[in-house]
């Protein structure tokens, strides 16, 4: 009768947990949240929602905060790496869950999995060569490559980009590592500390989102150029101020000044840099799609 | 008696065209060499070439000054396209040629040659997700992920990636397109115009080959962390100044700070960041190796 498989998705966020299982957006069978504490509960919660549904899900994935490690071929894949986060350093999520519930566990990273789902329900349904980057607590970048998730040695970390200084910004950047790359420049903690308020506080016109969007929009220019995706993706938390997306499409066009010749650029820039179509299920709808991807 | 087909490649640069027939760089049968005027002319000299040879090549490959057409399902496949170069725009290389010789016939631009030539025969034997950046008249770069030459929508732009500037460098760029991009600013013209001397007439010790370094530095981190990368290229003429490569890598360890944890970058970056194998013959040979590659 119902022959789509079911789905099951696990989105472990650094702030929530999201559960839950279907057969895509519009079939959202069961779905639990609760806040991350430590990983004993988080996992207990996740086992216990999966294990007491009518149906069990044909496969489950994970997108997790990170680090992780999400190397198929390692002895940790599955597992949360060393994140500064109390109670999830080394902490395996695949294993538990695999053999608590009894079908096949896929992971990877909270951005990859959001791609995943953007490829399968969302806005990247059309092609096959695209980047997802989330702009939220950090800034995280996946690519999909013909259709596949991209590794590479590590993994990428497009949030560390170094990128020029906006003219007149003498921020000096927040990221532990590098200060002022990407994420160090442009990330919500960076926002508020350049400007002392939380991002969410900062009124429209400000000339906070015309620096925001400065340093969003030579960052995208600098994926086209090195990645030559087919979409740009824009999605996480600072993402959602409303007026950062056109500010961003009109800067990438004007500093490229038409040196890309692809009228998927010049002429269409609207569906070329768009924001996610998941919406606030993302990330576990995510999930679900590595789940589907794997089966 | 002898199984392995026999490979043509072209070189078409803007300067020279090289042309030969071999089975690899040990075994280079025949070659010529000869400066780059008109397309009619260099056309019917390396028809010719292919024609007189004792034993016909099973496929040819040209790699070829740009921008090009490389995509395969394009109506213009094979062909230049709007470069400035006089008498050379919108030229077909890949019809003449095969209806000519009657072999098949592979076409990408000189760099994704070279990168493909490297792979085969040269220094990214081992890896299948590396990086070939060239450094000279222009800079370009080339993906090979999963084993495949990266083309996405266009095909990379690397050269024009945006980038900080160096501390005390106030030089206004040469890119006419973007000014400050990298290629604006670490071009072989680029580094002529900042200093007022040829690139070839700067002493080792003078800062301009910091400031060099730097650009290079800073355009490899940034790739590093979009396309994860198992090993970086580095070739083109302005790279065969020796002092470069190893403040490079010195410049990418210092800037990364940490961040990326992986042996094959922190513990053995002279093995991660390297010059190209295939000396001055690279051009030809990742022309070959793109014949290669397609049987």
């Amino acid at each position: 009768m119902d022959a789509t498989p079911l789905y099951g998705g696990i989105e472990a966020g650094g702030t929530k947990f999201v559960c839950a299982t279907g057969t895509g957006p519009d079939d959202v069978r069961a779905e639990i949240r609760f806040p991350t504490r430590g990983s004993t509960e988080a996992l207990a919660l996740a086992i216990e929602f999966f294990r007491t549904q009518p149906k069990l899900p044909s496969a489950i994935g994970i997108g997790a905060f990170g680090p992780v490690d999400s190397d198929p071929a390692s002895s940790t894949y599955g597992y949360i790496t060393n994140t500064p986060k109390e109670g999830w350093q080394n902490t395996d999520l695949v294993g538990p869950v695999r053999r608590a519930v009894g079908v096949p566990v896929v992971f990877d990273t909270d951005v990859n999995a959001a791609a995943v789902g953007e490829h399968h329900w969302g806005a990247a349904r059309d092609v096959n060569t695209f980047l997802y980057l989330t702009v939220g607590t950090g800034i995280g970048g996946a690519a999909i490559i013909r259709g596949k998730r991209h590794h590479g040695l590590m993994h990428p970390e497009m949030g560390h980009i170094l990128v020029p200084r906006a003219e007149g910004d003498d921020f000096e950047g927040k990221c532990p590592y590098h200060g002022q790359c990407l994420e160090g420049m442009a990330s919500g903690p960076a926002i508020a500390a350049r400007w002392k308020m939380a991002a969410t506080d900062i009124p429209a016109g400000h000339i906070a989102w015309r620096i925001q969007a400065h340093y969003l929009a030579i960052a995208v220019i600098n994926f086209i150029v090195t990645l030559s995706p087919e979409r740009v993706i824009l999605g996480g938390g600072v993402m959602q101020r409303s007026e950062l997306l056109p500010m961003i499409r009109t800067i990438v066009l004007d500093r490229l000044r038409g040196y890309i010749r692809r009228d998927e650029i010049t002429r269409h820039i609207d569906s070329y840099i768009v924001a996610p179509a998941l919406g606030d299920r993302a990330g576990v709808l995510g999930a679900m799609a590595l789940a589907a991807e794997a089966l």
